[in-house]
């Protein structure tokens, strides 16, 4: 049921999706660790009542199922991440390595490491890139997806991989998000549950950032609507809509820290400007490349997509109030926040942790860097992750 | 040297301002209070080098200047202010009607009030929509002004009302920023300013917000590099970028309290939607209404010229330390701040505060709004408007 791609191309390239071809799973061989597969896991009814046909996830998977498929991890990418967690038959770095590798607190000598596209993404599962039935891609065509959607989608893919419950899900941010939607949707498939930089749901605030963002993308004059594969596609509007997000990930601190009011060398931005242009300040020229770096890599169609999964993000809908939603879970859960996140605020945890049954103890990431300290300060979790989660 | 031109239409109309025509001083009669005035200033030498020609101020104002030019009292309005602070002849309100007025702690029985049009606006200021001097709109042509240019811009205007210095100069947000600007620039003409929600430089931060905002105009297929008058304007990217601001003036708490999750009424943001389109939150709505507002009174090239302009707030510039640079100034200060403010960080008013002649204590302005509590909340500084500015 899963063919193995190798990952094709630098990590920064813009992968190509269309290479999904049909191989009978007797025919799967033993994939490498850490390369792309695909699983086809039939059509999907959505959330919104609509029917999502012949959807594939793309997945990558480290280390072995023991027999009794006891060792499954869930690590769930964030955003614009991708399945690449870690390195494995080659040694392109992988987005969480403090967190996953040989060694690593989820040792993947000892633990079979899962990680999924989420629908809608453009790393191998399907999403607006896609092809549709008739051949074309989705485009504008390709319907919301909720994280509850996303959250059944892989409970296909763990159905096919033989794993009945996962030892551990967990995900920082977006994927934090779709971890804990998986502890409260299938409480009995889920042992412990890591949600990290994430609240109970969107806030109207992450809501009207995100909105922001997908704006940016659908004013671009190349988006048409969302059917722009064959022409120029929305680069300005995808890199705009990362410069928006990218300050919302590092607090103002690091940025003031780092860049201050210094100008871009060789740019003037206060000599001879007129509205047709001027020089940049160092702040604005990281932007620009943090925004050109991302068009580089993604699909801006899928950017859509997943921002509006994320804005869909309410453990609560149609469950009660948070105590109740979340009282079916039987996880143990470890949840934590950077102390200067301002867009997960640490307080959206808390209330996260004390809703919970059991009422965990929240985690404070010590990092001055804002959001992104989920990512890069993960080792400050490795005494917990140990000892309560991967003794 | 100034004409009276009655203010046209609704509030929310953006004004014509082409209608400026060159009258003798000596014709100009006693004009309507808080109606728009213009004042021809010359010629403009810009911090960039470049000259600006035959520059015209927009203005308002308000009482009777006194017989020894004792009582008057600048007030400078912020981002896409106009010149109308409080109501005067007509009964239209104003943007700060708490502060000035009849009674108010400005009181306009008792003090001469003027209000001036940033240079690079469009409420009467020479700005990019008003002609060049071969008759064509400024367009893209329109030069980067700094907040020192406006400042000596607004010098001239003094000079021309006879006002040798000022009986204070107050201001919030980007009204601040011009009102500290007065007080550096020009020592012995403020004898009291307030600087109120905003710091003594632009940051990274505040910088790159503002980025995101002048690329959400810039990128918008009708901008076509500045000159589109005459033609379709940037409205959807105008829009997109006051949506981005609006953001940031207001607090996660004060979004997150007024609408939640909650769709907008009648529209479902989770059924049957598409990349082509989907029903909206509440939050979106809102914001897609002051997006839209803001479109039908302002133009986008004077958006991003006074936005450019923030960007290069920076009373230290050439002028050595924060202490050293506002040393000069001797005007007494008020410094206040909002205290949920997430875009002009109490902190920075703080440091300004700090570094002032005299160490002047901070006011913290109590408001769950955030920046823009600056505004709606002003009545708290009433008291010490009143014992210290204004008794």
């Amino acid at each position: 049921m899963t063919i193995a791609v190798t990952r094709s191309g630098e990590p920064e390239t813009k992968p190509t999706r269309n290479s999904v071809s049909a191989r009978p799973a007797a025919q799967a061989a033993r994939v490498p660790d850490g390369t792309v597969q695909y699983l086809r896991i039939g059509d999907l009814q959505l959330e919104s009542g609509v029917q999502l046909p012949d959807v594939v996830l793309g997945f990558e998977t480290w280390g072995t199922l023991n027999a009794d498929a006891s060792n499954a991890v869930l690590i769930e990418h964030a955003l614009t991440g991708d399945t690449h967690v870690t390195r494995g038959a080659s040694e392109e770095p992988g987005w969480w390595e403090q967190l996953a590798g040989p060694g690593a607190p989820v040792d993947t000598d000892k633990y079979f490491v899962v990680s999924i596209n989420i629908l809608g993404g453009c790393y191998g599962s399907t999403g607006p890139s896609t092809p549709a039935p008739d051949g074309r891609p989705w485009g504008s065509r390709f319907p919301l997806v909720t994280l509850r959607d996303t959250t059944s989608a892989e409970a296909r893919l763990a159905d096919a991989l033989g794993i009945d419950s996962w030892y551990a899900v967990l995900g920082g941010s977006l994927g934090g998000a779709r971890a804990l939607e998986w502890a409260v949707t299938y409480p009995s498939r889920v042992r412990r549950c890591a949600v990290i930089s994430v609240g109970a749901s969107s806030t109207a605030e992450q809501i009207a950032f995100a909105q922001a963002q997908t704006l940016a993308i659908r004013q671009d004059p190349n988006f048409n609507g969302g059917d722009y594969y064959g022409g120029p596609e929305p680069e300005a509007g995808l890199a705009l809509a990362r410069r928006i997000a990218h300050i919302t990930y590092r607090s103002a601190a690091e940025l003031d820290g780092r860049f201050g009011r210094n100008a871009q060398e060789s740019e003037a931005p206060l000599e001879a400007g007129s509205l047709a242009g001027r020089g940049r300040y160092q702040v604005e020229s990281y932007l620009d490349h943090q925004g050109n770096k991302l068009v580089r890599r993604f699909d801006a169609n899928s950017y859509i997509a997943i921002t509006e999964a994320l804005m869909s993000h309410d453990v609560c809908r149609g469950r009660g109030s948070l105590r109740d939603s979340l009282a079916p879970a039987t996880a143990e859960f470890l949840v934590a926040a950077v102390d200067s996140d301002r867009l997960y605020f640490p307080a959206q945890s808390r209330a996260l942790a004390e809703a919970l049954p059991g009422g965990p103890e929240l985690h404070i990431i010590e990092a001055p860097i804002g959001h992104d300290g989920f990512l890069t300060e993960i080792g400050q979790l490795s005494g917990q992750l140990r000892s309560n989660f991967f003794a």
